[in-house]
């Protein structure tokens, strides 16, 4: 059962926009911005004030609206959603945003995060005779927003959202509203700018400089928000919070030109390279970086170690979803299509290969091997977060613990599966002072680093009995 | 007429195989890591020794080849093709490799590069009763051929070779052989490489890094060579010849990991932005480059001048070709899809903006404007090339004298223009150390700088009167 | 409100197969021949015993399933949907068969039919905190099977179908049984078929030719059916029927090679043909029919007067969704895409053209003028079926009363309007006769007369106050 | 050899426009009456005055401009082809109007027929340097036409249709006049009509009635005419003529309301069906006809015979290229997907089969098969044409003689292959007095009886020695 539910709407992106005459275009080019947080499917949900309409489907965003649908998408409002590509679950039913039409009104519903209390919810709902008609975790907020009947549509909606748990942003279209929400922890980030009179709601700050609006403030844990003709409304719908803001966003997730609680990504990736290099520093020839994710981390090495930086990892601009993969035989010939080394910088030097980050171990793996092929001496990797030990419940997907080599094997065993000449992690503090502490006197500086130390902030519900933490 | 002939052929790929049980699918990974020298049309032709295949489209090489048409390319030998944008020729006609059927034979056509001489040749062979199928000069290499008539396939070749003038790497594939053949002068670039028992050709090593093949050497300036069941063989089929490289593939069209003449492209970049530092170093809080072609230079500038490197500027990974762009309106109204600026790394900073080249001043003006938005106290421009004031004839797509604002305008008039603090560039004497001068006992030490200065290498044939060459 | 609900499961067709190794293949099949109920669009929900998998889209049923997805559905047991257009309600949410997961089942649901409850139901199901997906009525039965909660899915059917009222022939199939039932009219024809060891339910006898099944029995008013493991098994669901076939079906909906009621539909269509002749003969020189519905009439109206019958009017075979239609301006000149009149055969004659009904008749109108250009010097209509004056609630999209050209104006208006020379009508006995009385002892020998004369023979529930049945 | 180039114009529609103002659109719609001749590909090409464009592809019409292609096609003058499927040489460049561009002008050219000395012609022109683009016999004459080179394109014509042998109608576009031609035999059908103040000229006048053009003449054999602003102007390009119009195209290919040399095809069927009744009675049940082409012979053999005609097959229309086929299994167990037999109107009857011709025999012998699975008692095959004995070489698709069941077997030994009760052909003498002899005077009364009786009305040229007639 968890596998049906759990990753379904991890690490996706969301905006909104209200009071904008070309509100579903403003969402396409917000979307655009937000691409990197989701590949596999693409929706927009309009209203006119009259009606919703909405258009998505599996693929890029460029790809599901090729054929001119924003121009059905009239309106002033409006919201969209783009979804992470997790394997085996394509599925047109999982794209959102939602859409529920009732006999007298109609919602969307697009969700980031993870709930850790899903499987539940949809026991007890189907018990009472609910029909689901995905797999998807957040359609469980529209059965309890419907079947709170308050009378009122913003109570419903707080009473729906206070039995929901685990890492969420939500945004919610209406005829007549855009409506927003987020965690007691505030796992995921979500922000709200402004452009001329229009309000937009984004997870990543980054949409706001593409679409030309300015940052306001960022959604707050437990917040909801309402915009529509009288403006921008706040809440909280429970006041029982703190921030855990997720960790794996400034590490690798979020774009580098994105602010996640003032803190501008880039900048805190290349403080963790240069913490990385007094904490691990080795003597060596050039430092190179992963494309794209490590290149702030790997500059901030070279920066700090006055070690030169050179581009000894190229990544192909072209790899597509259509791409037809090299079979094994061809593979074994040395068939490559995503990184190639650049064996004009690397041949006969000592290389420092600077990583955000390692899951599997396999890709470094193929790194290290790709430098040595291209002539590298010594090839030093230094990751500039700390072994992931632990899985995410709150919306990274992060694979199960058996499949974290980190959670399973010793530093010294993971460097020599690699095939590297040295392997160091930046430590834990490290991270926490590196990205910088946004709110100082929460704990870990309200970071969530449960992925590194299994110190969850909440309880895991659902989850509890599923995975068993031992390290070795 | 210019109009009709002129650019088809221009910063392509081309790519071939022979002896090798996947030719065609080799080829398309060989094209893969050229998709950056063209992304509007790629097409592969194989032959199994008694007949040739092909399949070419418009679009990138994923999607002309998504449905799996790469099965029915079977055979030990293929070459294939990938074609720059012009705009307003696309035309399915204009994709290569051309497949020329006869009675007794067949062959395949794919040219890099450009005809000076192409619109003479054509007017001739038409006058005499052929018909051209296409407005691309590279037909005319194919009726040279067959009008040859010599009795004998290479010494046809041969002599087809010697009537066409101008930039030129050529594949054709027969029944039986591959055959590759480069201009007198060598503008475009054209390796030989080797995997298992099998010889590869290609426009760039970097393809011979993806498909696991190893360096064997360039193809020298009137070079011919044969691939076939005896092996490689190379002969000349002139004698007038001289290195004329061009110097526009080492500053922004080649990739970065590829090596021409022996050089690699991301150091001769580096050490671009190194003189460029010495020669226009300016105080600074920062340096940044424009994603992707001037990171290296970049780099380089910051290394030598010991400013900072940082991402100011990022760039979209996702904007396709099937993207829709933001009406005028909206464009006014501050929303961009293709580069962001990243303000949290920019605001009140003095900012080197190091760019490989201008060209029409318009990118330019659009990035000084997007750094001073996000808000830079300072934009200094400097260009890691001199300026470009002569048209190219040979092969690389730049504009009509008219549309070159160096051309034109002076460097005190460009910064205005462009809405910089400061401008400069680098001297030619520069470029050419910086690159490394390749055949130091040639001229400009065997580079091609007429974009720079004029001094172009051979007569202009047709061209000679189409343009007038004056500067401000 | 009835907009929205009225006519979304109108004239399809349905077919299920169970305990057949190919069984959504067979069920695409099957749905080929049934495609004539429905062109907007179609899909197959098949299991293989432990899960349901489906696949539905917009267009043709070829069309839907020529990427090979026929492949993705495995199992023993299927069931298939194709739907009708109706205008402005092209949705692909409505597309059927609809699949309703839960977590501990799931179930798929064709309908052909019309429900006239179907906004009462789904008022009090919303009102209960149901959500519903689609604007079909079709979805109301899942969530009363859903809300039986019996503790027995066969006895949740029971309860759900006795709630449900108008024209329904439904499909439904779980992971270990293929369902069926029909309306206790009988309105909508459903019938069952062997082959080998198999099952097939289908909404016409032509698709038994079609998968080479032979018929075994028709589904009666008031039953419901279960095929699983232990073979087929019949009960009521009600006692309380009568048959009430729409005769529509006989007159123009279904082919001519099913049978319905053990009545095949060309010869009941011939013999329209030759009461018509009895009725309303004229002296003439030539019969001609309305391809391809009233062919089968018009050789009856030729054979019973003697008056030979000529192919007069050609369809076009070619005309698809996709076709360009004429400009006003071009449709003016006399450009005409679907019909033509064969001047040849027509030119100087006095022309019978048969068809089988009138309904707005703008499409007489034109046809009449086709024939006079043509050359016909006089053309009479003769049509096959009394005048259509009450729209249809059980599944027949029949327009609304004033839409209706007979329930507004005279015959002898209408025969002016459309410009025939005469036009006559078969009376209601003679119909009847005509058809044959399936059911000797039963109003109308078992057939729905009620378009003709309002005899409708059902209360109309939700419908009740939305027309008012006026004749002129 | 033959292979390469035998069939690949066959059985074609063409249609051209001059002095239109929506040109492309008209030829759409007239193709669209066509599209029976030719379901493989479709193109148009049109002329504003300067410049000839075009757009062509695979597939039906309405799929190969469904993108909104015809906007782009300007101008006051167009010609369009559809191309008949034959088996393995579908290949996007021999799809037609073929457009040929020089660095004056440009001319467009599409062909309906085949060439007999096309072979000859393209040896002789590649000797000379030609290079050819596709395998298609129609490219022949673009060369023909350039090597003519007398100063004046239309003379050049002239000189080209001078030395093109066998079956053609030819439609050719130049900036500003459309010309036409047809073989000096007039094997196939073209015909001029007028519509306002634009010519058109047709494959067949059934494209008249769809564009609202009336009959001007046929255009007759060695006839070349031009109609530009001057008005139309015909003259013959040849004097050495006879009339041969193809039978078949009144037996099967053209559609019934088509008029072939003033003579109606409806009509010329009808009257074969009621000469086969005089020369073939047999006492039966009922006459059926198999759809489509059968239909108007079996309504005249039931007229004459007095024996009821009745809709015993029924044909399936949606029956689509991209139909999944079933596979050898499932057909096996009886799944058909294009013909169905009525088995209502069929069973226990002795029946009269009436077809048009048998080719290989395998469709009588299945369709006789169908007949008797659905109950008939006894199937008389009644063919409304004599035996197909020799090949045509003139532009219809029929098989080799090898494939002619009729050149191999005895009327009684075919008989028993298609297990038929009985067998009758048409006697040649009667199908010429049924057609109606349009030419009187002439051999035939002016059709070609070659596949009947070997009397080819031309030499053979390049196909003399591939065929042996002997007639067992």
């Amino acid at each position: 059962m968890f596998a049906e539910i759990k990753g379904l709407n991890e690490e996706c992106g969301i905006f909104g926009i209200w009071n904008h005459s070309q509100a579903a275009e403003m969402t396409y080019y917000g979307l655009h911005s937000l691409q990197h947080r989701g590949q596999e499917g693409a929706g927009i949900v309009s209203t006119d004030g009259i009606k919703l309409k909405g258009h998505r489907n599996l693929g890029l965003l460029a790809d599901v609206f090729k054929h001119g649908e924003l121009k059905n998408l009239q309106g002033k409002g409006a919201i969209g959603h783009v979804r992470y590509s997790t394997t085996g679950e394509k599925d047109l039913n999982n794209v959102q945003p939602f859409l529920f039409h009732f006999q007298q009104s109609s919602f969307a519903l697009a969700h980031n995060g993870n709930l850790i209390n899903a499987v539940s919810l949809r026991r007890e709902l189907e018990a009472s005779g609910a029909i689901f008609q995905t797999s998807s975790d957040t359609e469980v907020l529209a059965h309890l927003i419907k079947k709170s009947q308050t009378g009122n549509f913003w109570d419903d909606c707080k009473m729906a959202l206070k039995r929901v748990q685990g890492g969420f942003a939500y945004l919610l279209l209406t005829e007549n509203a855009l409506i927003a929400a987020l965690d007691p922890n505030g796992f995921r980030p979500l922000s709200i700018g402004k452009v001329g009179d229009s309000y937009v709601v984004a997870s990543e700050t980054c949409a706001f400089e593409t679409v030309g609006a300015e940052f306001v403030r960022d959604v707050e844990p437990g917040e909801i928000l309402c915009i529509d003709e009288k403006g921008l409304h706040i809440e909280h719908f429970t006041k029982d919070t703190r921030h855990s803001i997720c960790s794996m966003e400034y590490i690798y997730f979020a774009r580098p030109d994105s602010n996640i609680a003032g803190i501008n990504v880039h900048s805190a990736r290349k403080r963790s390279g240069k913490m990385l290099a007094e904490e691990a520093f080795i003597q060596a020839d050039i430092v190179t970086g992963v494309p794209d994710s490590s290149i702030s981390a790997a500059i901030g090495y070279a920066e700090e170690s006055g070690i030169p930086y050179e581009l000894g990892l190229i990544k192909n601009r072209y790899v597509a979803r259509t791409f037809i993969q090299p079979s094994q035989a061809l593979r074994e010939q040395g068939v490559r299509m995503k990184l190639s080394a650049v064996s004009g910088v690397i041949k006969n030097k000592k290389v420092v290969m600077v990583d955000d980050s390692i899951v599997r171990g396999t890709t470094s793996k193929r790194i290290v091997q790709l430098l040595r092929d291209a002539g590298a001496s010594e090839v030093h990797v230094r990751i500039a977060s700390p072994p992931l030990i632990y899985p995410c419940f709150y919306g990274i997907n992060i694979q199960q613990q058996s499949e974290l080599i980190a959670a399973n094997y010793t530093k010294e065993e993971i460097c020599q599966m690699i095939a590297a000449d040295s392997l160091e992690y930046l430590s834990i503090d490290g991270l926490v002072e590196a990205i910088g502490r946004p709110y100082p006197d929460e704990p870990y500086g309200g970071l969530c680093m449960a992925y590194f130390n299994g110190d969850y902030p909440t309880p895991l519900c659902d989850y509890e009995n599923g995975y068993v933490f031992n390290r070795k």
